[in-house]
């Protein structure tokens, strides 16, 4: 090979010529791409085109699954910020290792081991750009076209997104107010020919329904998991949101548990727009694989929103002094939810009562299915996420989310009220 | 399906038992895990590698493509961070859109229409997680298994790793001083029976040769791919990293150009730590794509990061003056490592003369092996990336890329020095 001896020349040449103003910014008459097999599986989020319609201020909005903004400790965050700048310096500002910040990572293990029981190490945990690339990630290194991912169902539509991009296929379980029904996973893994990759859950007040899977069941749950070598995916970003009792340990905590692979974040006791979360994966081919692709993915998560969250947490007591007002507040806006519903709602509609988390799951009479609903609602200036795009199969289409983190307990009155006035309307 | 009526009874039941700490930070005996056929395509990064074993104090390493540090703006970041923090407030840290903020996107488009004669509209701008994260994202919307992409030969690493994690097949075109030879990219569309799905070129200061592909050229390849309806994407990490002469317009911006898929990055004109790039896309198809693989692969880049790098670049005159101290820098020390280079070297070495960027790219007489050559380095405490794993096909196995941008002008000459001693004491 030559070994291109100097000659600038060629290369300070003028162009012969620039295409006009504004022609770069026009679409091509027929587009020269083709596309991959998978796109025709990339199918975009109901919940980010509702979002769309319904962020006008005047409506009240209990589609999104978003935290209280008035919560967020902005002037916290500035002093972790300026902290992390004048103490770490330019390293918070350089690339770094694609497995994550190291003490951020010994952070996460001392408080998985006081929350919810795992005992891990540093090594074990990969830092990623918020859990929803660790769902990439794992289907990424998991999942061949076909494949089977066992999920709640309903479940959460992130999830089924992440495993649809890699053409996988969902097997909704069947699942009530305790969760996941452990007797239907055995029937499935005892009668279905196709051995499932993984099983997905959210144990702790799941998205969209707010349930929490009992003890007894993440027994079970384990046991059964093993017996047929199926590995447990265990999402828990809304665990320490936890309004009453005690929590419950992880499923990777159960006796049984062959290995850990958990997903935590902290974009529900923090801040979502930092993009900071943990993927706790204990075998070690996984992880390999797993940081490999994330090296190819986006080489490595923020330095510096890694410190600021590493800076933030590490401050003694803060953490739980926000998370305990974060709990307090989301409490009473669930308690004013359940109210208003049990008082606003007509007859034949019922909904979950969540010990934690962000959402209520309804369901209301047979006949409403509400996408058709919501457009009704958005003219009475309410917002909801209909079922349908939840539910793994067919569709139960009267069933909806609602989350009560987002908005004022004096909003979510009104807000339920409306939606009583549509169903009444609607009922008629 | 039920409405699951309250029951707290059991979702607070404590466990039947825990497991023994520790046991879950075990790896399971043998693992329940099948990989992803694309996983066989997974290579971890030789470069991540080698930076591991050459990251101690002692070694003047060339071998990372690290910006200097002492360069990083950290009180302006101090400043901006704050500045967002206290103006934007709660939505800072909020969720945001997938596509970016859009003030970012539209400082993007003034600043693409001010450095590199792109015109085009923010709805054009998709914010990335750095550059890594839109190679990845074009390549899952674009690449099926054994897919032809074509690129320069040699060619950046982290390009082709995203490539590959896809399983597409990357095929190297001849380049020489002047970039990529437009008669090999001629030669091959005409005779291949593959039509490739994409031309991926660094045509400014190309990573690892330094070199930059002329105007001429720009012309004669835009013509050839449009006539041959082959989307060129164009990755310009390091086009503002001028060191004299002006600068060439974007491909995309010479007559012809069908549409647009151009790549730019904050990682070298500010921080990589904040992790924020722009991937331009004219074709609203291949955009909708890309937006909803986004969404599925980390729902969108961090609010925060996003926000800093606007305030910072929206000073009127702060990022052209910190572009200018960076092109000062790295221009000595590109002068500093070319002239050590003509002293220590001994006779039938060759090297290029970069014009700007980060890198220069060394080719050794015929009979020496880089990868071994590393080994006797890292003894003498210097440190390279051997060629090897840039080239497509074949390794020339002479050749080794050097960072200029890292280290000191007195560490460069002591480096090169220590080369040198090396390559004459290995060819004795």
């Amino acid at each position: 090979m030559s070994a291109f001896p100097h000659n600038p020349a060629e290369n300070e040449v003028a162009p012969t010529s620039l295409r006009p103003a504004g022609q770069a910014g026009g679409v091509a008459p027929s587009s020269v791409y083709r596309f991959a097999s998978r796109t025709t599986a990339l199918k975009s989020s109901a919940i980010r085109e509702i979002l769309k319609v319904t962020s006008a201020p005047d409506i009240i909005s209990f589609a999104g699954g978003l935290p209280a903004p008035e919560l967020f400790p902005v002037e916290a965050v500035a002093r972790s910020a300026q902290a992390v700048l004048f103490s770490d310096g330019p390293p918070a500002l350089q690339y770094g290792v694609t497995e994550g910040h190291l003490p951020l990572r010994e952070w996460v293990c001392a408080h998985l081991a006081s929350t919810v029981g795992l005992s891990v190490s540093p090594d074990d945990v990969v830092i990623t750009s918020g859990s929803q690339q660790a769902l990439d990630l794992i289907s990424k290194v998991l999942l061949d076209p076909g494949d089977v991912v066992l999920t709640e169902n309903p479940a959460y539509l992130g999830a089924l997104q992440a495993f649809q991009a890699y053409e996988a296929r969902a097997v909704g379980l069947p699942s009530d107010e305790h969760g996941l029904q452990p007797a239907a996973l055995l029937t499935f893994l005892e009668t279905s020919p196709a051995r499932p990759k993984l099983l997905y859950l959210i144990p702790n007040y799941q998205n969209p329904t707010g349930v929490t899977l009992s003890a007894a069941r993440r027994a079970e749950v384990v046991r059964i998991a093993a017996r047929f070598g199926i590995p447990v995916l265990e999402d828990d970003p809304y665990g320490a949101l936890r309004f009453s009792g005690e929590a419950l340990p992880a499923l990777a905590a159960f006796p049984g548990a062959r290995d850990c692979l958990y997903l935590g974040t902290s974009s529900k006791i923090l801040a979502p727009g930092l993009r900071v979360a943990w993927l706790v994966v204990t075998d070690r081919g996984l992880r390999e694989k797993i940081t490999t692709a994330k090296q190819a993915a986006d080489l490595h998560t923020s330095s510096f929103t890694q410190r600021i969250v590493l800076h933030y947490v590490s401050q003694a007591g803060v953490l739980d002094a926000h998370v305990e007002t974060l709990r307090a507040v989301y409490r009473r806006r669930r308690d004013v939810m359940l109210a208003a519903l049990a008082r606003e709602l007509p007859a034949g509609c019922a909904w979950t009562h969540p010990g934690g988390g962000l959402f209520l799951w309804v369901t209301l009479p047979a006949a409403i299915d509400t996408t058709e609903l919501l457009h009704v609602a958005a003219r009475e200036k309410i917002a909801f996420v209909p079922g349908a795009p939840f539910w793994v199969g067919e569709p139960v289409r009267n069933t909806l989310r609602l989350n009560f983190s987002n908005a004022t307990e004096a909003r979510i009155e009104e807000g339920i009220a409306r939606l009583g006035k549509v169903l009444k309307n609607g009922m008629l």
